[in-house]
């Protein structure tokens, strides 16, 4: 039996708790949450669960083996050490930390307790990410483009820009499918209301390859999209998040080369480029819920003291970029180099 | 009567031919083009239409008034400078011209001799771009960005790169729906194809205000895009030219401003974000072909002296702004300052 | 305080016990179901729910006000009736019951008891469907026709076919938003599969006026529909339910009629039929979940002895036209009379 | 050399004419129409082919050998049986006559004289419609039901209803890609324009299979619908003709019989029905212009004596069937028997 204790009822942590109920072998003791009308709420849903406004009860019980946390960025750091130090793993919600060395000191934390440290990267627990990367390494050839756009009419965070509220996920599902890791980051964006942070940015990731990928993320958008196009030399793919049932298309759509005609090529040099247009395919796509199958491998991995696919390093390399990138944006776009990642993917 | 000689006879010359062929009070003499097989082709459909592949025959031809060039986009500064010395007003492909210095020269030769420099920005004479124009003028508001994505498995431009050849749409519409003039440029773009120009880039228009402007096109899309959001202060539009006919979307969203309750802004002295989601709205839109209203429009300035909507200044204005953008695309994206605008808008 | 028992907690028993929760002065006494497997699941989520599998246990508890019942169509009225001879009101899952003598049974006995029955047409609870009704009794003129699609590769139900299962949705919402009463029915329809009912069938209802409806339903269609179009002499609806938020579509569009020009007339004697085409228009829509605000309605109703806008009369008259559609079906598509409706609309 | 006329130049003549000038070894060498404003429009375009108001002109000219009508239906019977006595072969718009009894009569006259009677079935010439019989043939079994939706806002026509106007091409598909013939038909429809022909029709084909066929017409609808949804017991396919470039997509969906566990079946003796959801495929399809490849036919045809694919018995069968339905439409939707079908298939 793995105990768990929930911090931040706001959100995302009714989902926390309903999925960890759904996980076998799971018991979630606690959850605690500074404003108590959330928590009078669960306790109608959930008896059973004990609430606290005070974090360190949830930290003294020694049933409790990991808390998950889905409170604002800004405190993730701090709840997530305290955690780590009561000999607690932690499951933290994304971004991971509000700065690269946060990260880098949680990693180093848990590394040295023998404890698991998980980022919620949700998305790529779905049945269409895992696909698309399947795909993206067995059919597409030598990638080409990562075009992302994720827009809405968003709740505008007080806290973070649109770029560590949206992009985070667009980073977080290339981190699993491309092999390729950004070289440098550019990025801009404005903020169309006073005092507030960025509601849109664009972000350009730079890599050691012919792979370029750009992000559009938007909290000011007359409608929701959440559409990925990505090229390859083989094949393209469609990942759109709105369509219901097909949310993977592979194209067998590309460009051939050849050699032009004797006598063109006298006065041209140069290769005709014809075009492919063939068949598309849209795979069945597992729908599970994502959340239930990423709380059941964090809960596998406290168990077995494993590894998550979404460990602490993953968290990190988000959260490097997203620094970057908010530092390119400052500077009206200049590129930005990412350290060389140290943490072996 | 209005004489007209057609200069290239490959993708756009038929649709001139035919169009022109509408205009009330308009002859079409001359169709010149190098490949024989072309005008073959054309004179099985129009007879009466005389055929050259010596541009002078038409220079010399005291019944022809203006030329239409739909040549590639290296020969256009040569071709409508020799037209303008013979007399000849012009109608000239996008983009003008391949630099701005030619552009220039173009302007000024038509206004020493009182000719007429025209360059065929065709999507500003649609019925969606105009009724995009009203829009944006009277219900929009501020305008906060302008954001387009032009993307299709497309012919590749082996003189020009996709942004010459495609984003110039874009920029066209821009210059003509908003009021606004960029300040600066900054773009980043890949050619995948060795030998090629660039297939794919992102190119971000910078304003003295608080308009972002946005544009991206891709030779290697694995499906046809032409969606543009365009967000308000007061009201939201989606252009998508690929609906049938609700091209034009309005949506009265948006955020609100209301100054939070006295408890709340005693911790934290910020206004609360509230967001408006209201009706939407599509106009019915002249759907008259553009090309047509585009050419008697030209044709009337002619023969009256006056100048068109698209006018050798608006050529020039998005030249200069693809002239940047080639430059900044060349610096991994540095941002190019504009030149002032001199031409009175 | 309003006492509920929810009777069966199969897939709608779970939304209906989630809904009375959230309705302020009502308490869930009871969940009867004979799945002990079911009932676990509930007592975890909601222990203070005492469960059963005797109705009776129910019946006789005196905090009971009313019972809900998500049991199948063929125990409808045995479990409604004894609940009513129990002195409780009841809410009874669409259809009301499985023939119109049953309905007609459970009208006179609530009648006579002073009890409310109410029918869970939940689709009539919607922002949708309220402002449907609306723009059809205010700007769509003269009714033309009501065509509605509703397939999906769906759940294949035993007892009942895809009428009653798919097209007591369309029969629902006609009664609440179109003004007329159908006079006549047919149908067509098949079962593919040996031993089950139809799985796909159309309907279609003859009005005494201009008015033409028809209904697909089909539980073997590849993609899933839910469409309605609906045309009227002044303007014409698009009722998408699969629409994310603009579900609701209203076009002004029709046809005029002139008088054609004299010579013509004299040759002819017809009327020139020309087309209007203008603007469309997309409402925003009340988006609350429609089940909390009927549920709302009923124990109101329950409470004040009045009747809900689906009372037993709305539910006998889907009733009486699925069971005359049945009729015709076996028959090939003969129409059946519908008996004049006694009960004030 | 095959020498063509066409009769009628109205909306679908252009389109005969200028695909006529790109079939190889074809000269159109008259058009006829009474509207000699069409005319002068032709001659605009076409100088080399001659005019006429006088139908007799063609008959009489020995270079024509075969004569394409593209008048109203009213008027094809005496059209197509005037040329087929002249000795010319005919191609005749659909629907091909205006009665079964004249569609038997142009087929019998041309058996008699060996002269070749086409009916411009276009869509069975398509890509798309192609590509459908084929997967039909192969790959979805058993088929269980044919739904085809064909609505917009479209020209009423003054002498044929919206069945005879728009459900013809379903029908002709229908007839292409089917094995099965349909036994007999019923259907309902109304005119809403006092009058006018029906405006809405609905159409039910019965089949001495598991096959059942609807098709929805519709005149006045707000949105353009061209969608067809065919099940089968392995496969279903969606064929959208509006899709820009999946017109045919393929579901590997379905549903699945297994024998239910023995305790239930104890209880029951039934079927457990699964179901199946796999892969889409939309396969590319062959994007040449249909009514180009249907007139080479044609000419092959005349030129070697050949039957076309869509000839004198396809239009009979079509005809057959609007015939029988606009009886059934005039007897409130009564089953009207079909008669066999002496031509073979």
């Amino acid at each position: 039996m793995v105990g768990i204790g929930v911090i931040g009822y706001g959100y995302w942590g009714p989902n926390l708790v309903r999925n960890f109920y759904d996980v076998p072998g799971v018991q979630v003791h606690w959850v605690c949450d500074l404003r108590t009308e959330r928590l009078a709420r669960l306790r109608l849903r959930y008896p059973a669960v004990e609430i606290t406004d005070d974090f360190n009860q949830i930290l003294n019980d020694p049933r409790v083996d990991a808390v998950a946390i889905a409170t604002p960025v800004s405190t993730h750091f701090k709840l997530a050490m305290q955690a780590l130090r009561a000999g607690k793993s932690v499951f933290v919600e994304k971004p991971i930390t509000a700065t690269t060395q946060q990260a880098e000191r949680l990693i180093e934390e848990a590394d040295r307790r023998g404890l698991v440290v998980a980022v919620d990267h949700t998305f790529i627990h779905t049945g269409a990410v895992k696909k698309l990367r399947d795909i993206i390494q067995k059919d597409l050839g030598e990638i080409y483009y990562y075009d992302s756009v994720r827009v809405n009419l968003g709740l505008f965070q007080h806290d973070v820009s649109v770029m560590w509220d949206l992009a985070v996920h667009d980073l977080s599902i290339m981190d699993y499918v491309l092999g390729a890791r950004p070289r440098a980051v550019s990025a801009t964006g404005m903020a169309h209301v006073a005092g507030q942070p960025e509601n849109i940015a664009y972000l350009n990731l730079h890599f050691d390859c012919k792979l370029m990928a750009h992000v559009h993320v938007n909290w000011l958008a007359p409608v929701k999209v959440r559409r990925t196009l990505i090229g390859g030399s083989n094949k393209m793919v469609v990942y759109d998040d709105l369509e219901p049932s097909e949310k993977i298309k592979v194209y067998d759509r590309g460009i051939t080369l050849d050699p032009m005609a004797p006598k063109a090529s006298e006065r041209k040099k140069q290769m005709r480029i014809g075009y492919r247009a063939g068949d598309m395919f849209a795979p069945q796509l597992d729908v599970s819920e994502a959340l239930g199958s990423e709380l059941s491998e964090f809960v596998a991995c406290v168990e077995s003291g494993t590894q998550p696919t979404a460990d602490g390093a993953a968290g990190l390399r988000v959260v490097r970029i997203l620094e970057a990138a908010t530092k390119s944006m400052a500077s009206h776009g200049a590129v930005v180099e990412l350290p060389k990642d140290l943490v072996p993917a």
